[in-house]
């Protein structure tokens, strides 16, 4: 029996690339879809590659009331507004994978700090769990609330945490240096992404690095004994899909490169979606984009460590990561729909 | 029961593309592979995207009698040695699918015209099947050996066909105009495709347009009195994958567009790959690359006639298409490890 | 001494790239600059460019009457508001280049059928003229009013021009298939002109169609004893700038190659911007963009005729061309400012 | 009267730039160029772009006597072999601006240790100057020969120098990471600038990073009291032109923003080709591609200072500083044919 999955906020890029997903998926039924700018329309018109795949009319999230029950709501609402949603789809005996940053962090004072507002659903961030499954799969398991993470902190963290988590890295040292595509701004056009002033340029994306920086300081901070700061700064690139992200950092003790390789072996071991690369070859974009799967290829130069890791933002940065995590929440195998090579070139 | 499967010259694009939809197939089996190039190395390390994936060393072609048996054969080769190894392949038991130009004419002078060489394999020649199922599924059925169509070919057969078929078009007033993304030009770098070459650049690709126009005409004269001519002039823009093929005609008699839409969807009627679109609405690159599909879409203007259509030159413009054609051969659905959709964006 | 130019409208791409030839012109003080859209703030501010090459302050169009008077203003004003503000440059003694389409269509009836509004300055539309210096230069010298072509148009007309005028273009046979870089959709931001939608992505440009082709009829038609027809299709290729069209035409009569190269030759013989290629050459978009040149190759196949032609549609097809006509104008070297190579690669 | 320039190496990418540069300098006559592999051949053949602008034949530096007699030959011939012509057109009494790293190293151990190679040129190598003319223009002015920084060196000096000068950088805590455009891998087609491998893909260029860390290292150091280390990671980005370098360091001691953007403002004070960016601003690549430019951002977070510089590789990372150098050298004013805008977009 298949379970019933709706999804809020489902035509902008992360909607694209997670009903792709969906309707590969033999143990998933989508059951709605909401859209406020194409409420009325029918998904296939808001992305004519899904013509013959799914024929769901999006609704208004205002008439959430009339939707019909699921076992999983996806939200991909923007942050401050994704937060009443599913608190509502919770309510309504929904178990929720969100998209946002609304309940990504477990300190309420960072979250408002963050996005000078207040969030009103302390319980639920309580209850709410990080979805990156390579670190906290059981928890995972029996959530009813999972927040998906960002892509940026996505790489970063599974990048660090076999060094972090055995107190390697120097605190304060971590610097991650991220290259992304350019959907992962979004679906809403503006002059910074038009199509002239990317293509051929490159330059700092500042807008991405306020809100991420302290999801991933959070994280890490977790296996250390205090706070864990990194510099943090995200660069645009000239492509669709796909970041990639040079962490350097320094050890805080001579440690051979067989040992550190031997650890992240060993922290990683059995996960499906983990590539790591051995010595002297490193992931690149192509290597994984359209595809669930995290490459991480590590560097040593004297003291520095570093470490690069490539992702598809929309899949392993989101939509995949989503899909990964339902396939943990409701017995699935872990890797169904998500077993798809890049496809390259 | 699994089909064993070979690919002969599996380390190009049109390689790459094939292992990427045969590792998804739960009816195939890939035995072997051949490169000359990197005989003696894994796959994962040509291809690092199927780590994991498919583990298989590739094998010269020149100790081909000590590869094992299967029951079909991909040949990936280039023109010219393709046919012998295709002729071996039947000669073991196996069945063929050929990429090359090798068995595309029936015509022999029109292959030794061209191509300015002997034709040494006549009678398979003759037995070979033009793998283009929309038109021939019947014949690939049974066939022993399918000659893979051109990318190019594809979508200009694809895009006139339904008139062509009718006697509507009017003789040598075709015109094919082809934007084509830069890997059907192949994995051996040249200066010619090299990166700062192609990007920003778009140029006629004079390579291209001798040997697919002949075959294109001589499928569309197939359905005609006399011979059938096409002007057809591909170019390169800087994408990675896609044909968009814009083709205008003029029509023997008045037919008003709905005649016409008619025509088409009646030509096409269940055919699984297949995306006409509606009045005013034409397909982009974007409906269609990474997926199987052709998207048609037709215009008016007094009495010029427009088809649009879009393709993704690796897949419906060749290793999709091969799998189709397999999927038939074999009793498979007609679809199987196809059913996917484009990767927005 | 100088002269005074003004640019109204100058904050899109056509006033980036008009600027950035007015300062290197030595003969050119550029007095005033508007953009309603950044009024208030200075050039280099939206266009960081042209820091420390230009300091002035961008002004509203509303407060016309405020602005120093000028020898020549340039008008980027949208089609139906560029009229309006036109009119009152030349009250003010001012000539004008203007590049909307105003000014165009020497036929009213052709021009409000298509915009569906009333022009209401029928004397300068008479007075009007047709900018394209290969064909009207002595017009262009005395004109108190240029109409700049259309960048499309451009690219037709100059590549059928010499075939045309000598009658050797069957009628109604004329068809040319246009591939556009984005900028020329513009600055304004739109999900059809978002990057991920563009990039790896090739599609009909249905907005372009509409009226560049009555324009190009109407030059050509100039030439020959009746209306002239031509099917025009743009397409949008993920490139920055320049603008490749291939013309595909029948002849009226046999003529072989020798005889109308010969013709292309006497036709623009003088020409500073075009650059014809001999036999079996063709021109890329990289070998002109970034400059004012025109770039046209022929090719022959049985009766039918290629012409393809090479600009870049910000210059040659915009600001380039309007320079060009400045200089003509104003008695300057003609290719003043504008004897710039290509920037390869 | 003009000086008589003669070009080693000239069919590359940087030999097209520079070619680019000196046609429009009014003080330069090119007298000769040579190239291997279109020896015999029109310049115009091998560069399309710079027909009409440039008619010279390339010839075989095999026949280097018998060249004729020039006042400056620069050198874009490879490491290794460009030191024993760079040595023969001295003897000829010509001056010399050598692209290659044969020159830049003051240190012949680090060079031999380096490129495994012995150096013969000892003498020539102490006399050398490092041409980057913010740093050393008066050396540069009276050198004989000049060696032209590295694309990714002059990036990481001009970002860090006004600091490393005044002893704020922390030793050994400086890493920067760049991300650079295609166009710096040279214009010989291999596989890894293969137009489908480099399009929508990004990847770290192991290549780049061994030989230009030791030659920013080297002139850091000369600012310092001991050797100065730099972590150097570059990354290649599908664009053909440019070089974003992101660089991180920690500083000695607690200085305040203001102090900081007062050293850059002092250190660069009158550079023609320096943009400083204010708080909050950062270059992008689109800012300064096409033009000798360097646009220099500044960043504080924490200890942490963040440097952004952006370049066009091929003009202020070669050819424009080149021309830069060769204008300081022969008393030409120093933007003499180099004051040109980015072209934008």
């Amino acid at each position: 029996m298949k379970i019933r999955v709706g999804v809020l906020g489902a035509t902008g890029y992360t909607g694209a690339a997670l009903l792709g997903l969906l309707i590969n998926h033999p143990g998933v039924s989508v059951v709605w879809l909401t859209s406020e700018k194409f409420a009325g329309r029918k998904i296939q018109e808001v992305f004519p590659h899904l013509r013959n795949f799914l024929d769901t009319e999006c609704r208004s999230v205002a008439r959430l009331k009339e939707l019909e029950k699921v076992d999983l709501a996806f939200s991909c609402l923007p942050q401050g507004t994704s937060m009443h949603f599913a608190s509502k789809m919770l309510d309504s005996g929904a178990r929720v994978i969100d998209f946002s940053a609304d309940f990504r962090f477990s300190r309420i004072d960072v979250y408002e700090g963050l996005f000078k507002t207040r969030h009103k659903f302390r319980a639920i961030l309580k209850e709410a769990v990080y979805g990156l499954p390579e670190l906290f799969k059981e928890e995972i398991r029996g959530a009813r609330i999972v927040a998906n993470p960002g892509c940026y902190s996505t790489g970063v963290i599974l990048g660090t945490a076999p060094l972090v988590k055995n107190g390697l890295i120097k605190q304060n040292t971590l610097i991650a240096d991220a290259k992304s595509g350019d959907s992962g701004g979004g679906r809403a056009p503006t002059l910074e992404h038009h199509f002239p002033e990317i293509n051929e340029n490159s330059r700092v994306n500042s807008a991405a690095s306020a809100n991420q920086r302290p999801e991933m300081e959070e994280v890490l901070s977790g296996y250390s004994d205090s706070d864990y700061e990194v510099t943090f700064l995200p660069h645009i690139i000239p492509v669709n899909r796909g970041i990639l992200t040079t962490i350097y950092a320094r050890l805080n003790r001579k440690a051979d490169p067989d040992y550190i390789y031997g650890l992240y072996n060993d922290f990683f071991r059995g996960e499906p979606f983990i590539r790591l690369y051995g010595r002297g070859r490193f992931p690149e974009l192509k290597h994984v984009s359209h595809s669930n799967l995290c490459g991480i290829g590590l560097g040593f130069r004297e003291d520095v460590f570093i470490s690069i890791v490539a992702l598809d933002n929309l899949l392993k940065g989101a939509a995949g990561q989503a899909v990964q995590n339902m396939n943990i929440m409701f017995d699935f195998p872990e890797t169904e729909s998500l077993n798809i090579t890049s496809l390259y070139p």
